[in-house]
């Protein structure tokens, strides 16, 4: 579905639930998720949701994941606080992956920092040039 | 490595052989690119590398991919033009996910359009937003 109206003219639609059976699950029924801060355009963190989750999302404006690790799904923010409010979902060309705009409340990553991605890579070395904005123990110590 | 290290702070490093030596690769040897637009951040597609396109990446200054269908080495443009310079690469908390921070030229989707993410979900639609920059049998029919 995807592949076949990619050249089709900006407007044109299908219907939500056509796209979702149309989106590339991978075996787990999964798909990766690329959330972005809508104003700023950080690239906060890397996820996935499986059919469940995206239907969540869109309909409660909260963003809603997968947890491959607890495998269920994951509420961004139930246990942390860090939400993430919806600003818009889309899907790539080929149907494989999610990037959703947001509202970040605090620290999107795990680490107290605003956003997972706190390893620079040069030639010689890999850095951190990022600090956390809160104490990871004050997230989910409680 | 970089689960033992999420607590360093900032200006700690490693020799980059170790970084990647660390970095979850999948069974296929790849790692998730994000591709992002340094200064406007916008998302502008999403791939995948192995350990000498990252290399390569880093070495060079131009974004190197690794192309699943094609299973070689993907130089970004280098039939279509549409090249990406290196502003920076950053691998998340988990090592298991890239963010290169880009210089694009033209269209990174291979649909002409500026970035992959033109399908935009809502509650009822999956709706076409974005329209190409280029025509895509400019980009490929020569």
């Amino acid at each position: 579905m995807f592949k076949d109206n990619e050249q089709q003219p900006e407007g044109f639609s299908v219907p939500l639930s056509e796209a979702l059976d149309n989106l590339a699950f991978n075996d787990a029924g999964l798909v990766p998720v690329i959330a972005q801060q809508h104003d700023t355009g950080e690239v906060l963190m890397f996820a996935w949701m499986n059919r469940a989750a995206i239907e969540e999302t869109l309909a409660t404006g909260q963003v809603c994941y997968y947890s491959r690790s607890r495998k269920t799904l994951w509420r961004k923010g139930e246990s942390s606080g860090q939400t993430q409010t919806l600003k818009a979902l889309r899907v790539d060309c080929d149907g494989d992956v999610l990037l959703a705009s947001v509202e970040q409340t605090g620290a999107a990553c795990h680490t107290g920092r605003r956003d997972c991605f706190f390893w620079k890579l040069d030639n010689d070395t890999a850095r951190i040039d990022k600090s956390p904005l809160v104490d990871p123990k004050d997230l989910y110590d409680h």
